[in-house]
């Protein structure tokens, strides 16, 4: 009989302002994790938006239901032996702890500059519009931002490189045993 | 080097009318074609839009968006070595053929009883209320379905039993080579 692979599928979940470097992170993860031999796949939240969920807003409801939506989708990926890495705010603590549950091999990495470093920075430039009254219920200025109480890992990006970040998430998981090889994976040419 | 898994996923995409027999081929195939080594996911029409799209009504619009959806969340399986099951009424050929093109590795199924098959079935009700006018936009009474031009495969359900319904399907999908082994496949004890 041929068994289905079974890989450890796992759900990295980076959450934190905008601005702090998840998807800067979940870009330099992708290719360290394949070369890993790992199925990757990213599920960058403003990208969902655009297939998944556009016509949500960001109230709390829309935020949530936006997240309930990658949670699924991340799910279907990560039970089928796929690493997934899911950059998005998500700032809801509830929400994250009912992704959590669902999923259940779940890595919650709290990308953690302080805010002034997410305000300095202003890749997109929204903070200098949030500030100024412009964009309403902006996470961090005027929306709230609950941090994960026991993140698997924490990373403040203002003192930490990208590079150091993707070292730091890939020893986490071998600590956590997401990295172990499986019969399957050695034994392909 | 350990390299990523090779199987090549597919989308099953059956499309037709409400009470055709969608789900209920999807589900005597998931079994079977566990049985056969793949990794199989459904993602039925009726499930996703509670998950994915709450909200979305059956305008041509949201029916769009909708099918758009589950043919994004489909593809990001099916390229990570899933076969997936879509049972979709799925109404519009275009919206159909824009997510055959997106996932190149497409088995469109069509499952068509005659019309008058499903009213009589009936299985939820739904046609009693539409021929009654009690639901506006139903497909295939008040609402337009397209069937395919050329699909993989067309099965008639008022002619086939489930069981031989599904042989169908493994056949064609033998036929088309999508159920040819990989030597990752083998390698398993």
């Amino acid at each position: 009989m041929i068994a289905p692979k079974n890989d450890r599928g796992v759900v990295l979940w980076l959450t934190g302002l905008s601005g702090a470097g998840k998807s800067t992170i979940a870009t330099a993860l992708e290719p360290r994790l394949r070369g890993l031999g790992r199925r990757v796949e990213s599920l960058d939240g403003d990208v969902v938006r655009t297939h998944l969920s556009k016509g949500l807003g960001f109230s709390r409801e829309d935020r949530e239901t936006n997240v309930a939506r990658i949670a699924f989708v991340a799910h279907l990926l990560q039970r089928n032996g796929v690493t997934v890495l899911v950059s998005a705010i998500s700032p809801y603590r509830a929400t994250r702890e009912a992704a959590r549950a669902r999923i259940g091999d779940f890595v919650e990495i709290h990308v953690a500059p302080p805010l002034e470093e997410c305000i300095r920075r202003d890749v997109k430039g929204l903070y200098a519009k949030a500030l100024a009254g412009e964009i309403p219920a902006f996470t961090g200025v005027s929306d709230p931002y609950e941090p994960p109480a026991a993140p698997e890992l924490a990373i403040d990006t203002s003192r930490v490189s990208v590079d150091a970040a993707v070292e730091l998430v890939v020893d986490r998981l071998r600590a956590l045993g997401f990295l172990e090889l499986h019969p399957t994976a050695t034994a392909t040419p």
